[in-house]
């Protein structure tokens, strides 16, 4: 468009799929992790910071969830020739870093980690190429008092960020049940390995292809709407109903989805053993006051059974929303996690038992803006307006004052000339109270304050007659500009 | 060394130049940057937190203190071509930002920015590729208010980390006054700007070179250690002798150096713009009560001259430590800043005035160390052993109760089969107090807790006798368990 010979000027725009987050997005954001921080801190686990960056080596090439190597991560090539890349989740670095310092941290080692991950993929609405994860693990012990610990300090975590008892349930499953069932549905023995993935994978989609889609996957295969055909694991129809049992185990006790599991596991060693470790998480949830109104058995939950390797967990928040399309629905799942044991073994050869749990960072902080508990903490500074540029180390110095009150304020600091100018930008900061003083006030020793928390009420439709016990400005000597300001502030 | 043939396994290390921080490493930094991001939030900073990714074209390809283009910077070609980069500091994105939503932002723009940049360069001994920064900037006003309100927060957020009023001082120069000076030097004209950017360059090293480095440079030239020759502005000895001046210009009194700087800059009408600047800043700090006891004008100050367009401040601490070799000597520069007008128009050809501050967060941190002004976050968990095996819901409930209570407190999770081992972890944990219930005390309601300070103050050395009225370990009721360990840990 412009016929300017300059060179042309550098596009002023975020890389595709990364996005700034100013203001509130960011304190609101702060104020939730600190919360789950200091849950975790208070459950003895430790804060760990590991690096953006790590050696692909260490990563190991591969997000869990996708099957091509060297897909999904952001990378490069150093000078020595070593190939490095920004972690895609904070699980890989705790694996390197509990190789790493074995000798040193403590066993088992509880720690905690929040920060951001980057994901090479195709961004989309609100699909972004980094984001926020907040994760804690217990690496170091095969305990299932340790996954029941995860699930206490889960609940207490989305407590303590302002999700009421009552709109959340935690729900616990076993991956170890479900190979016990496999077992009973004929699919044990080494030969059945590719048999024993399929349905692992088929279960793991149950949420995306329905319980029809996993009985095609469990017998002779699916077609998927591209005409691509999936090949199945061959089950008759009665073995798939076995598997298919598991995914509706869940009876109106705990005591009662034990037995029927028990059931469902026959004589499988490995089942009964889940079905064990499932019955003692729930007992010592018990003893801690935690029951199944928080904390449930529901062998429903299968997303990450194909991952871990025991117990599983998903948290869910059970309130409604409405969809895009003004439907009620549950809000859904906004953390998950459970065992996997295999954590450290790629680098010392040694299996090092470890579970651990992720929340959805930006889930659960749509969850509290759609429950409406936070916010607030983007409250706007007092703006103290500048009538007289010549003295601006008066405007300043009020603006001081009402900083060692600990007011939020500032001072004006664009070109003052235009008045209305300032009262525009006091608006655009959601400034509560502008401090005007001309030279006529400076004169009398007093300062005007104009409410605008009142016009802004004015203007979204109350009436004047609804305020009128409240002014729209005062005037008030100078020495009682901090009273008066943190009376109208409230 | 091994003779598997298994494949060979990936290496667990951190990539070259880069680190992990546990703990008390994270969480002292972490309180450390929350007291600054409270004083810059009540100053009406909002806080801007961009991506690690940029585009190479809008970071625009260099460091402002490395000469080749796309050095220093961790850059790689997406799938579209496009060469992205992690960000090398946080200036660069807020230019971006600032450009990108010039329409939406608020003018002026006051934002704070806290978090990892990373670099490109030789690891060295306490140099790491990945490091915090935390800057504040004000965008979009030429007014030195905004100068001087820097200097007053950069004051307030030092002491609200805890470095007393007397333990610091913020210096401010000018880099107009320096222009001002160039020009009675006879370095003013459109010839001359080669020489101009040597003596700045010159001047911005005298840190490193000394006075006589500083001079060979703006006479004939100099050699350094190396043999490589840097060609000199060519000044006389006289014209050089007035560049010197300037940065001793130093007097007693505010007041005394202004005068001096008038001096020295005689007809220039930027110099006198630039000692104008200057005296305002001072007036205005004083009207806000900040004296040169806290914000003093120091033509001393030249790093970054050679960067900055006008008022230049750097904040130093001026307590003694030991340096590596015993010496004292003062902890020096911790924070810099100053005024940049160019921030945005390489994007949009518009001269946009902004000048900010940037905390050196790791020196900002040793110095706390150094003073003892930190530490104390780390204390460690209260730890619940493990007699017996079969109870450990019982045990899982003591530690939900101390946590009810506020306080940190874990089981152990290992094999509790040895004993010793969880008293060595406890240790290792930090853990003030062991709470132990064995089947005996299980039997008679009651428990023991271990006051595990007492026995690390044994070990340093204190005798027991020096503790005789604090008993190494206590029997309580079960029911006493939370009041007794309050008492214990004080």
């Amino acid at each position: 468009m412009s016929k300017d010979k300059s060179p042309r000027r550098p596009r002023a725009e975020t890389p595709k799929g990364f996005r700034d987050y100013f203001g509130a997005e960011v304190t609101e954001r702060k104020a939730m992790l600190d919360r789950i921080a200091a849950v975790y801190h208070r459950y003895g686990f430790d804060p760990l910071e590991t690096s953006a960056v790590e050696t692909v080596e260490a990563l190991g090439k591969f997000l869990p969830d996708v099957d091509r190597p060297n897909e999904g991560v952001f990378g490069w090539q150093d000078e020595d020739g070593d190939w490095l890349a920004l972690r895609y989740d904070l699980t890989a670095p705790l694996a390197r870093v509990a190789a790493q310092f074995r000798n040193d941290l403590p066993a088992p080692y509880r720690r905690y980690a929040m920060g951001p991950v980057w994901r090479n993929e195709k961004p989309g609405p609100g699909r972004f190429r980094q984001f926020y994860q907040c994760d804690a693990d217990t690496v170091g012990t095969g305990s299932v008092a340790a996954d029941a610990e995860i699930c206490a300090m889960l609940a207490d975590a989305l407590e303590e960020v302002g999700i009421p008892r009552g709109d959340y349930v935690v729900k616990v499953n076993n991956r170890k049940v479900l190979n016990g069932v496999m077992e009973v549905a004929g699919l044990s023995g080494e030969d059945k390995e590719a048999e024993r993935g399929i349905v692992l994978r088929a279960i793991d989609k149950i949420d995306r292809l329905g319980p029809d889609g996993v009985r095609a996957l469990l017998g002779g295969g699916r077609k998927d709407e591209s005409g691509d055909f999936t090949k199945g694991a061959g089950l008759s129809a009665e073995q798939a109903e076995v598997v298919m049992g598991f995914t509706t185990a869940r009876r109106d006790s705990g005591a009662a989805t034990v037995a029927r599991l028990r059931e469902l596991v026959g004589t499988s060693v490995l089942g009964a053993e889940g079905v064990d470790e499932l019955e003692t998480i729930a007992d010592l949830l018990a003893a801690q006051g935690y029951g199944p109104d928080r904390i449930l058995i529901d062998p429903g939950v299968v997303r990450g059974l194909g991952y871990y390797t025991g117990p599983v967990f998903e948290a869910e928040l059970t309130f409604e929303i409405l969809d895009e399309k003004g439907r009620k629905r549950q809000f859904g799942s906004v953390a998950g996690g459970g065992r996997y044991d295999d954590l450290v073994k790629r680098f010392t050869g040694q299996t090092v038992p470890a579970t651990g749990v992720s929340i959805g960072v930006d889930r659960l902080l749509a969850a509290l803006r759609a429950k409406g508990r936070t916010g607030g903490e983007g409250a706007g500074p007092v703006v103290v307006t500048v009538m007289d540029r010549d003295r601006m180390a008066d405007y300043q110095a009020m603006a001081a004052d009402l900083r060692r009150a600990g007011i939020r304020a500032e001072t004006y600091l664009g070109n003052p000339k235009n008045f209305g100018n300032q009262l525009k930008y006091a608006d655009k900061r959601g400034s509560p109270v502008a401090v005007i003083q001309g030279s006529d006030e400076a004169a009398r020793g007093v300062v005007v304050l104009k409410d605008l928390i009142l016009g802004a009420q004015v203007a979204a439709g109350a009436t004047l007659e609804e305020w009128k016990n409240r002014p729209a400005q005062v005037e008030v000597p100078r020495a009682d500009l901090v009273a008066a300001v943190r009376r109208m502030i409230g």
